[in-house]
């Protein structure tokens, strides 16, 4: 049984849009390295590295591009 | 004959969209390197690499953008 | 209680779009790296980093599709 | 009062789109590093360097597609 | 003369699509490097580097995005 | 008087398409570095550099992704 993470990419609100992506981003890196220590471990080193961080700004972006248009860009808000 | 690999990109839910984006970002890396052995290698250095989980995770994400239109987002679900 | 940075991708004007997308850009360097002083330090050095700038400015051009996407691109204005 | 430098994403041609996709990726940089003689200084060295080139280049397309878009990529023309 | 290489976005299957994407990605180091004989020496190099593998990949994704959107993403299959 | 170097983003085919994206990608490098003398030493360099061709295979992804969807996919064709 795998465990539910993601239910939905509907979100009440732009910001949970946004929080959302950050979670998408995350994800991959996880599917790839299952091991929390040796996550924790690099993320100590990247969140210190200004490209690295800009790389993971990129996969934000992506990701609330998707979840932006999935929810029709939150126009009726 | 080659094998099937990719039947559709209509899945039941987000979450299983998201895992097929991850088989789609790993399926490029097989037809480059089509030897498992020096994929096996190669995955262990770079799943200890944060610059590598970046960049992995940013494919991951374009192909998800391409599975989330597929699927009209879910919306219905 | 999470404060609200974020309450529309709706902007009056291109020029104010593309400021949003510098502010969405940045933030998910803030969700990563949350110390105020290690960002500020980190910027001084990335802000004299061409190919940092280059990569910022990628950034800013996928939140700006998105947030240009989500106002019809200010065609009526 | 900030000056006006992008008045709208629509363009006579898609000569002047691409222009204006430059124009969008500069401004990015300019935003982060406002001071022009750093500016000119790494643009001397970024100039000379095919990869910083090649990354500029990318960022201009993505601006590009946007622009297009907007301006329904000029079909009428 | 030019010889034909691409016929058309359409293909049978996602599959299919998927293969495309892979040949539009590496017409474009062909079309940059028409040596052969150099292009298959890099690419005894750069199949077995992660970082250009990943790359790669994500050459193969956007081309696949706008393969599947040409094709409406095989819904009717 | 600037020239006219791009006149329209329709093509009659998809190859036309695929060619036009690689006009597009290299054009950016000429805006920023307009010396030939230059861009011609540093094609050398880089068209011998994996990295640097998988990058430029990136960039003309994006463009013909625009170009695609300015021709429908010549899906009448």
């Amino acid at each position: 049984m795998t465990d539910t993470w993601l239910e939905s990419l509907q979100t009440p609100s732009a910001q949970a849009g946004y929080d959302l992506a950050v979670t998408l981003a995350r994800r991959a890196i996880r599917e790839i390295q299952p091991e929390a220590g040796v996550r924790a471990h690099l993320r100590e080193t990247y969140a210190r590295d200004a490209d690295a961080l800009i790389a993971s700004s990129a996969v934000v972006a992506t990701h609330f591009q998707t979840i932006a248009a999935a929810n029709h860009y939150w126009r009726e808000n």
